[in-house]
């Protein structure tokens, strides 16, 4: 495994075909990772596991990273309320991720309503399927809207597009929710006659309140958030800790349930700093409020390094540039 | 009705509120007509009844026409190899409806691989559409593939794009096997807030050997054929003359089936020359010999033309120029 944090703390806990994929990279194959983002959303800390992976195979391996950012789907789905602000949001997006630290020389943006090719490439794609295995496969039903059922054939024109513009390794880092998307897909790219790409899945980390973080609940941490907002989202964690500081000091905290700990231990820290942090909040040496506090510094720290990048952040047509599908294999 | 040989003559037979189409032309608002044609093929006598009906519109009205080559479709449908193909194609048969007569000025060819938002529009109007009745319509089955079902979003998206940027009335000439889409995009108008588009049906003439005109078959006289070949053809066309010379000199032949007969007093001749024509070759006087010969030197003539239009057509960029739906309403 990548000696990286992402797969040392098992934030990425699970894989189709990611031995491949390194097998392919250290062999000095032309590899690619496709990350997609809807952009029905704003970035929020629960991107950072995805995001810091591709960012590490893209500084340490060069390889590029297509991020497919379907404003048309956000609309299909019905998770935006007009095709146009979700196109406005991809735009944003894609800004943020450059913030972020993504290489503009080795990032592609596949924003649908730039980009014809990728839905000539779907209609392609579509007669390897059929709509009982897409109904079967999301559960979709004769009152579904056509659309949505072609937007899987959409879905694996952007993650085999690496494919079609000759890369020969794809790596696909999805959570979990995505895994039924990308079988399907791997199908495809077998009928297709391409390689299967290759998925990682991301563990799920606990949001503010203790449960699965999620952009649609409004209860994670956007990065972009004024920072009032954020200290008082991190104030209101779930904690570990015990019913009052006095108990706290003699019975200790539970690191296991504490949200700041978790993001501290997992996302913040380094092996040594993690250790010695759940040591001291379970002997009760440091309190909750410690935790949230330092938390808060991490976060605020990463949220004003991509504020302050967001200024000297600018779109070029290149990361956008239409893929000329037809003089390609 | 128009004082047009196409509606003189019955070649467009039927209708669905073309009454209202032409009522909002004459009432000076702003229409538009969309006619389109499957990259699959080429140009065919077949096809002069609904060009020279959309010419009439355009040069007695000025009414702009959009013409839909769908080379996806057809690619998807299994008519073409390759979209490759299906695209170069789709830029051939734009070239040669301006040599047919279509004014660039007025013209607009919507190739769906040069205009993503055709494909967005149509992710947008499949909203008001369900598999069910995209299967009930075109008696798709589980088996099809989804791109195919999107296909008929793509479809109402093409002849509802110029309701989308801003027109009033839309004309949509058809052959009577299309009526099937054009209900269901008919339907499709009503629930997205869009009117109806009117339909015309246009009859189909008898193919070279008496039944149906067809590209596919391969039974048509295509219009840029080589001229030894269009005269062979109409020299074997299906004949309404007596079996020798000497007993149709004595019975006359048959106008109503004599294919060069229907196509030389339905597509070319005056109704005065129809009527002498139609007359002579009843009672004998003229043989079918001299009907083809006079069909060869018509279609000839438009073929010749034609051709040397084409010479001269070049394509610019304002015949394709993608539609910004993103401003317009």
């Amino acid at each position: 495994l990548p000696d990286f944090y992402t797969f040392e703390r098992k934030l990425i806990c699970s894989h189709r075909d990611f031995d491949k994929f390194l097998a392919a990279l250290s062999a000095g194959r032309k590899c690619a990772i496709v990350s997609g983002l809807n952009p029905s959303g704003m970035l929020h800390l629960g991107h950072k596991v995805v995001f810091d992976t591709c960012l590490y195979f893209q500084q340490k391996y060069r390889v590029p990273v297509f991020v497919p950012l379907s404003d048309d789907e956000s609309y299909v789905a019905g998770k935006v309320p007009d095709l146009k602000s979700a196109r406005e949001n991809a735009f944003k997006l894609a800004k943020q991720l450059l913030a972020y630290g993504f290489d503009p020389k080795l990032t592609k943006f596949i924003i649908d309503s730039e980009c014809p090719q990728i839905f000539l490439f779907a209609m392609e794609l579509s007669k390897k399927l059929t709509l009982s295995e897409v109904k079967a496969t999301f559960g979709y039903t004769d009152s579904t809207n056509p659309g949505l059922a072609f937007y899987t054939c959409v879905q694996a024109a952007h993650v085999l597009l690496p494919f079609k513009l000759g890369y020969e390794a794809v790596l696909v880092p999805i959570g979990p929710d995505e895994d039924a998307h990308l079988r399907l897909c791997r199908d495809i790219a077998a009928r297709a006659g391409y390689p299967k790409p290759a998925v990682t899945h991301t563990s799920f980390l606990p949001r503010i309140d203790g449960r699965k973080m999620s952009k649609s609940k409004g209860n994670a941490i956007f990065l972009l958030e004024d920072e009032q907002t954020i200290r008082r989202k991190i104030r209101r964690a779930f904690s570990g800790g015990a019913p009052t500081a006095e108990l706290h000091r003699k019975f200790g905290g539970d690191p296991e349930k504490d949200v700041a700990c978790i993001y501290l231990t997992k996302l913040f820290l380094s092996d040594q700093q993690a250790a010695q942090l759940i040591a001291d909040y379970r002997s009760g040496k440091l309190l909750s409020s410690d935790l949230k506090k330092m938390l808060t510094k991490y976060v605020l720290e990463l949220s004003r390094k991509l504020k302050k990048n967001l200024e000297n952040v600018e779109l070029t047509n290149s990361l956008f540039s239409a893929f000329d599908l037809f003089n390609s294999n």
